[in-house]
């Protein structure tokens, strides 16, 4: 059972840091654009609804970054290959 | 008993390490993009509402990044997966 | 006793780690926020209402990743699963 | 099986860390172009179409690097050929 | 006696570092805070109520997670449960 | 089979750090590239074209660097000439 | 006395680094803050006095981080709990 | 067999380091002189053809560092001398 | 006499370290404010008495972070109360 | 044979390293010069010549100091005089 | 004499560390602090005296603090407490 | 020869290290200067000799930096005197 | 001899250490001193004999922190004390 | 011959870290003072002269900690105390 437990706290301990990692960029990158933004309304007000759109489709572009990251945490918690198949060598 | 334990041990540090980590991109973010707000209201304060609305949007999505870290330290404390399943093949 | 111990020993460090690095990220994006405010305040006087809704609202979000972090501390010092079962185990 | 759960343990670490660290760049790159598209927009608000479809090409280009190293990722977690060869290996 | 030596030796560390790292982010952002409120009542001397008010209520959200590290670092000197648990079960 | 899983382990893991960390270079410059391309074709929309044409270019060098990263990556995975000897010679 | 010599020791080790490091980030601030009140009292000599005024406000509250550190470096120099503690075993 | 392998290993892990490492400085590079480009044309667009000219010749040598790492990467994987002499001396 | 020379040898490191890294802070901070205060009284020579006071008196506070060091430094080289004591205990 | 091959594995690892961390400073640098030459161009299209040969003689010596570590890599991999030396004596 | 000998080695470690780690704050806020001088006499000749003197006390100020580490490595080499208190009981 | 080996190794990876790690100022500064002068001929063409001449001699300077690590570099890799020393020791 | 060689390696490794960390402040900061003095001369050619002699009392005050350094490092080399006490303790 | 060969890797591995890391000051702010220097003669011609000369001396002041360095890697290479006194001691 040792070679599972230390698959699980590598899987454990990778995770989190996958997704602690990976949330900096994303968040200081979205605060720029979000904060660009306000400021282009500010400058331009009538522009505002293609400031807009333009801001949520780049939003969207930057945090896919930090979905990859999720997704990989999920992964590697719920959904570990590694894990499910020593666990059923070790099971069977 | 041995193995549960250093499980116990990765998952407390990497849970605390996770949302330690995970809280500075998002709180830096968020901080640029209210500023940013404040200073764009001071500069058209007849386009507050605008203003103020797109913000709550980007925080939203800054925050998620944030969350995506609770979730993951919260899953880790409380929901672990490979601690149930070590817990079950050990009390078994 | 001396798993426990070692869990003890991660909690305590992990707890404290936790909130101080988790600190730095709030700490600095309030303190631009705030200092966004005074000077949009020093710009639009007559926004003053505006402006400090705004950032109350604003410096709400970015407490609560200090308070995420203020959180996950707590529940390792004074109410960790982890040690809670194994103290279970140990004293049953 | 000791040396195919150690091929494991380092495709987990190595899979969260080529994204975690992967994704911070393009976020930030990403972060960047966004901001820039925003205030060209308010600057020239004529000009919207072509400013759009440049962003759109650049943030491909970008986030390009980004789907490298999820590619990595993926390939490691879950075609990873050394894992496949030592696997067969081992159950020939 | 070993392990309740080595959870006062953690303890001891932890609370130094806590207080020490969590206080570099509290004084940086009030540092700025106060800054911009001294240009700020500079460039309107009118506004100074409302500037220096809108600064201690910020002040004071900043110095709130200097706090909560302080918190932290206090219990772990003075009312840390691991070391009182232990402590009794010790002597006990 | 010992020096052959070590081989296998080094690979995966400079695979994923190789591209991890070449992808930072290229995503920034990247990213400044394009947000200036936006910015001079708000300022000359005129030289749109030979904007655009510049941009793709030096993107082009650019995602050079990222490209020889991915290929000596894949290189290490699927194509590697140590693992592909020592096989051999394991095999023979 | 081994025991007792290990929590000398970290006290001696923890109580230099938290004032150490504690001390950069009030030095910073606090030089960030006085640079300011000079610029601004260059300004507006009129407002000298609330300027000067404000200034001390914020530099206590900055200076509090400072002494929270050292105040925590002195109790576990001075008034170390566990020292005491462990001491009266050994002596009892 | 041990240390051919070993030398395996430090060559597979340095290429890896190599190109990725050597790929920051000019993809950095290369971005900032790509958007000054684009900043020149947009200024002057009568000298586009001699802002491009110099463009391309200053990449070709920004260029040249990296492809100094890639030449020094792909020997290490492809000609290593060292490898060839141990393995004719091994072989021999 | 072991654990005295090892009480010693951190004893000496501490203090050292201590004084050599809290006087980054301070010097960089009072650096940032007489370089402000000769920008000052060079834009207003007028206020040369005004700002020359408040500049020593935000220097007597930068430096009190800087003297916090000191003071524990020599503790630590003097005083210190662990050193007295195991002296004592062993003297005894 | 060990002290050979241990000679072989450092002399690889440092060929990797000395020219890639060689590369950074060069890359960047080059970039900066050329970037300005554009702006200068720009600036003086009627200086274009004294500013491009000017140029190319400073991006010469500014290549110089990758060209030191790309010989002494080289020297590193194929002219190796420790490892002549010692194979020299292994095999006499 | 081994104890000794360590206290040695640790104090030559600790003075050398000390001054050289303690010499760039200094250095740099001088350095700062004088460039400023310099800007403030070019732009005032007429107070050239005024800000001479301010300068020079604000070096001194600076300056303590590399004083503060110079002395303490001075009393780690010459005048070591630990080393003549240990040096008497060894040769007691 | 166990220890020649070591030295050889020794000097192999300080050579390498030497050159890469002082390879990086010497770049940065003279792409500074460079970029400089050719900002200068644009701002003043009729001083393009005095500019120039200037630029060379300070170029010099700057490299001469990079020299002393070349040199000391080369020194180390083939006129290294501990190992002719002690290889004169060994082979006497 | 062990513990006098010791104290030689720890010798050599410090000296070399303190005068290069020593010398990356002073040298940063006198660039930036000698920099903004050449700027001042260009400002006002007219006080180039009051700025050059500010500058070079102000280049010794930040020379001064360098030759702490310098003296350190030749007292540990060339006149150290616990060698000469150490080696006449062998000697005799 | 052990400690002598201990001696000499680490007087080999301090002299190039000394000079790699000395190098890295002198040349950034020797860059920094020539890129002024350039501007200074393009904004003020006519005291091409006084500048130049200023340049001069703070170029040879910053160079000196470059050669500050150097003497001491020379110093470690061909006249080492240490390294003398031990082989003399040895060859007595």
């Amino acid at each position: 059972m040792d070679s599972t437990a230390l698959i699980a706290m590598v899987s454990i301990f990778t995770a989190g840091i996958t997704i602690a990692v990976g949330a900096i960029g994303p968040a200081l990158g979205e605060g720029r654009a979000v904060a660009q933004a306000l400021a282009a309304i500010a400058q331009q007000p009538d522009e505002a609804g293609t400031i807009t759109r333009t801001l949520f489709v780049g939003l969207a572009m930057i945090e896919s970054t930090a979905i990859y990251c999720f997704v990989v945490a999920m992964i590697l918690i719920f959904a570990n290959p590694f894990w499910n198949q020593l666990g059923a060598a070790a099971g069977g």
